[in-house]
């Protein structure tokens, strides 16, 4: 899968095109990756591995694939994200100094507010032509909303624009313990994708499970995944009890 | 079921008047169709195939049965609708051409208010002279509503709309994860009919189900079936735990 | 129980004063009949039979009781009603022209209000001399109540005026799927007989069953029954699971 | 339990002092009945038998004890109330000639308050210096309160008077069909005494059963009774699954 | 443990100076007792016997350890708690008289609001220099309050005063039926116990068992016991299914 | 682990930089302890032993690590802390004289407000060069926040300056008894770890264990752990069910 030549389509009608996400096990799940252009929510609890996959699928991008990434953070903090991901053989830093990745901490900034974080996110986008892109989360986002159909019409603008510029986007959101609902409750309908990364309690423990809920244009794997997460970050296994 | 010859008419008395779906396997379970001129309410899960079924219904109606067909839509942009639905061979693009298909896309325009974007539709829904309707979502379009009683009012008035045109009207419903009741609680008494596409938990995945809760006029199966996805599009076939 | 020359008693002390509801095998459960004046809840999920079965007590009353009736409707328009009843051999368009039915249509008029509309059904319970009245629905009617105790207080008022002219009177209550309780949550408690009309889903599909949870002045079967649509309409049936 | 020669007193030392509550199988569950001038919640779902077990307690009260009784309903009304006690040889309309009963009609007077009516009952209480008392229902009642304060202190206050002249009050708590809380959460802690009338779900349909939650001063019964609504109104009988 | 040469300490570092509980089969679950001037809940459904258990630490403490005590009520009015409390062979009025307790009767006073009820409470405290103290309910208290922030500071307030006194409190924190969780969520966190009065529902009826769920600085059992209301009073017995 | 060297670094690049717990069984499912400035939630139900827990952190900073610590108190007073931790030999006033330890009690001061509370503990902590914190708890702090995304923005704030001052920090967050979500619903998503300390009920009594459900940069062990409370503290030792 090439890239360097591959010049920038609004809308491919090779259904085929799919971005490899850097997640051992995941893309032959979902027909060889996520659609180009697409966005997925990838949900889940804390500590379920969501900021590890996604920043597989920036790096992977980057390193592999000639697609320059995006990850904007109101979660992590940039220097925390950055040691955490050298524990799997991730090296942003060196990405970054390639000008192939970006990080966006908005973290502390209340004040930005959701459209001007979003102008920034599309700036930056442009100017790096970015194809990846990860919104960690969506969640925290959400929260400077006051109304439902705001938010909800944001999602969707900024899906739209995502799309025109083949831009491929994850958007994590957050799945607090004991809640049983995703978000707002439209996410998953606007998304083009919908990953969950479930951490289940049994007799002895907690165990991590992934499954693809949703995927448009893609006939995708309905099983469980065991999560397991090594020297190699996030990888998906066959589902065992 | 030739149409071409067939007339408008307001009331017509004959109840075995019936709009076959283009679902594969759901026509027998519902006496041959939807009652013409009828407002059903299509449920489910993110990802559970309600989509690509509306989108069948509206092919089907175009190039099988002489019926011109309009897809409202506040959630996916056309360009994704027509590039996802090519993978099932629904060619939207040339019924778009021949003027028997329409793609009315809402979801980035939050200004245009609920009333603005029903007479939108009448407008278009006259102008081709619509046999079939989907509004994907209902879910979407309610956010708008700043009182139950209001969306209620509207939807009883646009049924009656369509129902005058004999237009016959698939609304569809998003029923987010974890959630167990269907969008505001009175649609599925406004609607003659009420289809839920479930996706169910079992120890080793997910499996969607169909599943008709209500059809008035309609001795309809009581039944689940299984929804397969294949390149047919939604086929619904006999229930297989 | 012929009744042509039974003249209007305020209160009539005869507590078995039964009126037959018309609804196959209903009656032998509730000591022959609702009984007369009373106001009774018939609580269901979307297409369980509420519909039918009150359409069933109104023909029954005015073509082989001499009791006319009124349907009162929030929910479905009168076309689609008279058509939907057709099919179970109910001709309210015949008992409409002898003047022995009245269908009231408030679907779509908002700026009525609840007073409006009660004060309309008052005036034609009067000018038909209705014994029988079907409220389709009080679910729909009491979106409009911003205050419990408005609707409770109106509750009341409206089932004294009924028992004053001995109208017998079905109010039908919406449950939503997915919903455990009973509209407000009162009327079951003001109402003098509550039958549930359920939907349950089992291993491969769903069933509908009834049950009578209250009727005052009433020895009722306290066992479920099976919900049949059969060409007769709607008939109880002893109970299989 | 001669009642003739007992004069009133504000404290009854003599914990044994108990009213009979004219239930059959009840008064040996509570050390021979209720406690003189205490206040007892009887919660339960419509159609439970509470309405008859009160009158019952009235009846007896008035008819056995030569204790005058007053019945405050704001759920049903005088006429129906009369005429469906009648079915269990309850013939109120006597009592009320002889003037030891009184019933108290607020249904459907809703600018009356709380206050207001409480005033009227206390009146009422006074005047047929009333040793019984049922409110009909405390939720309707609660349905004016607008803080939850403001029902706590009321009820207090309420549950003074009546003590201070020793008349035994049954509070009924209306339990709506799918709901597992009693009120507004504190009036089984204000009550001396809180009994359960519950109406349960088996395999092939509902059975009514009785408990004792609380009465404080007593050593009473835990165990569930079966609710039989007989000629002789509500029975409770040892507990058959 | 004869208190009459105790001298108030503000900080005693013997961890081991416990404040007997008077109620039989408690102390040994719990090193001996309450540890002086701590702050317990005491949490139960109405009727598991918080009342009379509370009643008993009070008495135990003034007829047998010279600690002096009050019942502070907002539930139950003083006669009817005298008159209960006999039953059990506790006699307050002898220890009124005595001038080693006090009940203060707040369950009809609205007005007086939590500052005062809290301020008369203290200045009861210190006038007969309480070394227990039984509030009769925080729940109740905390009707009056309006933002969570506000009962919070107030409790920890009070907590710190009562244990620079030296005083043992005990807090009734009442559990509705059907409820899952205790008050406003926050006291059981502030105070140094918890200890749980459940009434939980078998095959055949209710049974009434305790448990301890926190007490700071003692090493406490955590198996549930009985509770059995005896000539005794309350009494915690081994636990038995 | 020898600290007295050890100079104060922004980023420390060695992700095995571990701060060791104190508390026995804990840090070898951790690699080793906590990452070196990472903020940790440590959420559980009354009496599950997170404040023991919390102190014995403190302590062994103090007293084996040459780390200095803060105990920032919402909850418990300084006095009960320090009696009740000499129980586990944990002698906090010695610590306190040498300037290692630091006490902060906010538990009464409602007019401080967040911010006040923030600054006096990061000028605490900046004074004492403190490398441990503990806050008890931010359930309580949160309660003075009015809205979600103050909350968040704050927590992500406090996040940054401890981990640029390296101070290793413990959020205690309170599980209320019948809750199974954890505090505002996003802080286990700012955190880099989260442990939760849970009560669990079985036949006999209560259970008292752990598990690690998440933490950032270490690849923890994801069993329950019983929670023993000895002489020792704290202890985590393998599940026995």
């Amino acid at each position: 899968m090439k890239q360097s030549t591959r010049s920038r389509r609004i809308l491919p009608l090779d259904a085929s095109d799919r971005v490899s996400t850097g997640v051992l096990g995941l893309d032959e799940l979902i027909e060889g990756g996520l659609p180009r252009g697409s966005m997925t929510l990838l949900a889940g609890s804390p500590g379920s591995g969501k900021t590890i996959a996604s920043a597989q699928f920036l790096h992977h991008g980057a390193s592999e694939c000639g697609e320059n990434g995006i990850y904007v953070s109101l979660s992590e903090r940039k220097e925390v994200f950055l040691r955490n991901m050298e524990r799997f053989g991730l090296d942003f830093a060196a990405l970054e100094e390639q000008g192939s990745f970006k990080f966006l901490d908005f973290a502390t900034t209340r004040e930005a507010g959701v459209s001007a974080i979003l102008n920034a996110v599309l700036k930056e986008a442009f100017s790096i032509q970015a194809e990846r892109l990860v919104v960690d989360s969506f969640s925290a986002l959400s929260l400077a909303f006051e109304k439902m159909i705001d938010a909800r019409v944001v999602l969707h603008a900024f899906e739209k624009l995502m799309r025109q510029v083949n831009c491929t986007t994850l958007l994590l959101v957050e799945v607090p313990t004991g809640d049983s609902s995703l978000g707002l409750g439209f996410e998953e309908f606007v998304a083009d994708a919908l990953i969950l990364f479930e951490i289940v309690e049994d007799e002895v423990g907690i165990k991590k499970r992934a499954i693809i809920r949703k995927m448009r244009g893609t006939d995708h794997n309905q099983n469980y995944s065991n999560i397991v997460v090594s020297d190699q970050g996030v990888v998906l296994t066959p589902y065992v009890t």
